[in-house]
C-alpha cells in the first residue's frame, strides 16, 4: 500500500538544476523523505550543460546520489527550438504563443517514465517533481490532467506502487522561491535561462518568470543577466 | 479530436523484432494507417541485438522508415536478468516466479513514453502497440489498467492528442501467429528467445511460449531451437 505525502517515503527526486526542482530537492530532505537520488536528464537542451552542474552541486550539498540520464535520443529525433538541433529560442513572456516552440513533446512523460523505472530499480517508494500552479497551458505535459494519468499509469505500472508526489502543486513560482529562501537555498547556484549562454540572457520566457519570482517574493535575485530589466 | 480505432490514422508503430509487434506493423499496414515510422528500443538486453534487425527487415519489406532509440541507460542504471548487466535468464514457463527475475522496472511505461514524444514530432496521431490477451500477470506494466491509464496520460499529454492503438488486446499469442500468417508474414524473420544466443534456446520462458503459440495455432515452426521440446 503507497503511504500518503506526508509521511517519511524513500523517493528519487527529479532535479533539473533550476529554481524549481533545486528546491524541491531541499524540501523533500528537510521534510522527513529519505532521499535515495537526485536525477537529471541531459536531452541535448541548449541549456542542459549549465543547468545540470548546478543539480549536482545541491545533491553533493545534502549528500544524496546524483544521476544524468543521457537521453541524446531527443536532440535527434524530435523537434523543438529547446534543443540544439532545434531554432533559436524565441525572446518574450512564457504566455506568449511564440513560446510554443520552446515544447519538446511529451518531455515530462517520458522524464517520469524512466524515473519511474530507476526509483524501482533501487525500491523507492516515491518520485519528487516540482509542477506547480505556475506551469504553463501551453505545455500539455504540464498540466493537472496529465500529472494525474501519469502519477496513475505509473502507480498500476511498478510493482511498488509508486507515487509521485507534487509538493508544490498550489503554490506558485515565488512561493517556491519563498521556501528555498527559508531553507537556506543558494538560488546563484540554480540556472534557468533556456538559451544556455554564459550568463542568464534576462530577456527569454523562462528568465522573465525567474526575476519576477524573486521580485514577488520580495527576495533579491543573486542572476548576473546580461540584459537588466 | 482523436480518430477511432477503425479509421486510416497517421502512426507510429513499437516494433522490437518479435513475432506480435511484427505481426502488429503488417497489420496497421495493411489494416488502412499511414506507418510513419517503426521504432525499436535498444535498452541493453542480452536479446536486443538479435531482435532489432528483424525489426528493420520488415519495415524495410514494407518501405517504412525504421529507428532504434539508444536507452543505454537501462543497462547501467537498472536492475532486471533480463539485461546485460544482470543474472542469467531463468528457464522455464513465464507463469512461474522466477520469470520475475526478467521485469525490466517500467520498460512499456518509458516505450510509450519515448514513443509518444517521437510520435509528436512527426505529426502522428497515434502509436501501435502489440499489447495482447495473453500478456502477463507478472508484469505490471503489460496489464490492462496500466495500459490504460498510460493511453490517458499519453492523450492528455499531447499536442495532438495521440491515441495508443492495442489491436491485438483482446487476442491471444497463438491468434496473432495466426494473423501474421494471413498477412504472410515470414516468422523465420522473427527473434524472441531472452538468452540472445545464435539459436533460440527452446526452453525460456518467451522460447517456451513461441513454441505454443506455433503448436495452438496448427502453423508449422520455422525457429531452430537448440533444445527441442
Amino acid at each position: 500500500m503507497a503511504k500518503s505525502e506526508g509521511e517519511g517515503m524513500k523517493v528519487v527526486v527529479l532535479v533539473s538544476g533550476g529554481m524549481d526542482s533545486v528546491v524541491a530537492l531541499h524540501h523533500a530532505a528537510a521534510g522527513g523523505h529519505e532521499v535515495l537520488g537526485g536525477l537529471s536528464f541531459d536531452y541535448g537542451s541548449k541549456h542542459n550543460h549549465r543547468e545540470i552542474p548546478f543539480a549536482k552541486y545541491h545533491c553533493d550539498q545534502l549528500g544524496v546520489a546524483h544521476q544524468t540520464i543521457d537521453l541524446g535520443f531527443i536532440n535527434t529525433h524530435f523537434e523543438s527550438a529547446l534543443l540544439q538541433s532545434g531554432d533559436a529560442i524565441p525572446d518574450g513572456h512564457y504566455e506568449e504563443s511564440s513560446m510554443k516552440q520552446t515544447v519538446v513533446p511529451f518531455r515530462n512523460g517520458i522524464m517520469l517514465a524512466i524515473a519511474a523505472g530507476f526509483a524501482e530499480s533501487r525500491e523507492a517508494e516515491g518520485l519528487v517533481i516540482a509542477a506547480h500552479a505556475g506551469d504553463h497551458a501551453i505545455y500539455p505535459d504540464c498540466r493537472e490532467d496529465f500529472m494525474k494519468a501519469m502519477g496513475e499509469a505509473i502507480q498500476l505500472g511498478t510493482y511498488a506502487n509508486l507515487t509521485v508526489l507534487r509538493p508544490f502543486i498550489a503554490q506558485r513560482k515565488e512561493e517556491i522561491a519563498a521556501r528555498g529562501h527559508e531553507l537556506g537555498v543558494d538560488f546563484a547556484q540554480t540556472w534557468s535561462c533556456y538559451k544556455g549562454g554564459r550568463e542568464h540572457c534576462g530577456t527569454c520566457g523562462t528568465c522573465v518568470e525567474r526575476r519576477e519570482a524573486f521580485a514577488l517574493a520580495g527576495l533579491e535575485d543573486p542572476t548576473n543577466y546580461q540584459k537588466q530589466a
